[in-house]
């Protein structure tokens, strides 16, 4: 679990949640325990992941994967643990522990996952649907939650759900991007496989200036999150 | 998911929760999604624990294994998500999540878990505390709940505590008694291991007074109680 959770990932998820917090009117200290557990469950979701019987990596942030360093078995347990711990840091906000068991289960991420699992994507609508469920619902809550865990009035909760949908997107087409060097086009998974690299960029600045249109309705609290918006359009890793 | 959940299992974990919450003093439809919940737990544990990384298991319950119908992914996924929704059925109540939380993860169930696969217990309290955790903690779990999730009075809910962790090392001692056949005894992760059959008979029959004992406290409320702690001493399924 500690392997893992403290590999070097660039908290790109908790950052979404304090700023939403912030952006939101509320406190970003209030949002810690909601960000350790969508930081926890996006940790589990890799651990499994990168399985034999799923992607079967080897090598994940430059170190073995988890079941390669300590075997199959542990590194299954290891993930449901950390499912099993996210809900126990939130669990005294029902709010928060429905949110999370929403977008992370079977109409969320794992949801996502078998999808993507089965892959023969037929089209792009097709593949929005499985991206938006597999890594869109955990973006878009990890920003709402934020906002939520800090009792933020339910007004500045809606646009950041809006917002949060078209920033899962975008994480999304940038990911795609960034792997575009690999013969991603071949995937039927991928934006790529369905649009030009040139339609791809196009889409992601659209979207990207969709997600910001969001935070303009919460004026100067939301600026570091529009920030952090533009270093997702334009990021490089 | 579903193939699993309504594979036949005996429902002893939902029983336990609705006869908690009546022997408690309350109403056991109260203690109706707990029942689920806990039995959504207890069926995920199965689907991992039957996977080729762990236990290797082709048949559960006279039907080939999740993963064995359905593939090792969707086999890992399914045991996630069922997780997730046991959460997501409970989210309202803060006591049922921490609960939850506490005997499903790496101090409960998954604690156990771990320490079993890596096997070479020693000797007969590391069995009893791998046991407690693994199969205990979500056994007496279940009881507790159904009567937290009645609103029964703390001093009650003490009592169930006390009773539940009894009913773990009794349910545990039984399933190594119905395994007695199986050359369990060459498994160091059984009580048939660490004591002669006669012995592990006659612990069972002192854990199950002992677990009486506990109910005596709560009255008529608790016979349907009394009742299923006589079925699980004499178990032979």
């Amino acid at each position: 679990m500690r392997y893992a959770l403290f590999g070097g990932g660039k908290r790109i998820r908790p950052q979404l949640a304090m700023l939403g917090a912030e952006a939101a009117g509320g406190n970003a200290t209030a949002a810690i325990p909601w960000a350790m557990a969508i930081e926890m469950v996006h940790t589990y979701s890799l651990i499994h992941d990168d399985l034999p019987a799923m992607d079967n990596d080897d090598m994940r942030r430059g170190r073995p994967t988890c079941h390669r360093a300590f075997g199959e078995a542990n590194a299954i347990l290891a993930g449901d643990a950390l499912l099993t711990e996210a809900f126990a840091v939130i669990a005294q906000d029902p709010a928060l522990t429905a949110l999370l068991a929403q977008a992370a289960g079977g109409q969320g991420m794992v949801g996502g996952q078998v999808s993507d699992v089965k892959g023969k994507i037929k089209n792009l609508s097709e593949l929005e649907r499985m991206q938006a469920a597999k890594t869109g619902a955990l973006i878009q809550a990890a920003v709402m939650g934020g906002a939520i865990a800090s009792h933020a009035p339910s007004m500045r909760i809606e646009v950041l759900q809006k917002f949060g949908r078209a920033l899962g997107l975008l994480f999304q087409l940038t990911d795609d991007l960034l792997d575009a060097d690999q013969d991603r086009a071949r995937d039927s998974n991928s934006f790529l496989h369905h649009m030009s690299a040139e339609k791809v960029l196009e889409r992601r600045d659209t979207v990207a200036d969709e997600a910001r249109s969001f935070l303009a309705h919460l004026g100067s609290a939301a600026a570091p999150l529009l920030e952090l918006t533009g270093r997702i359009q334009k990021r490089n890793q």
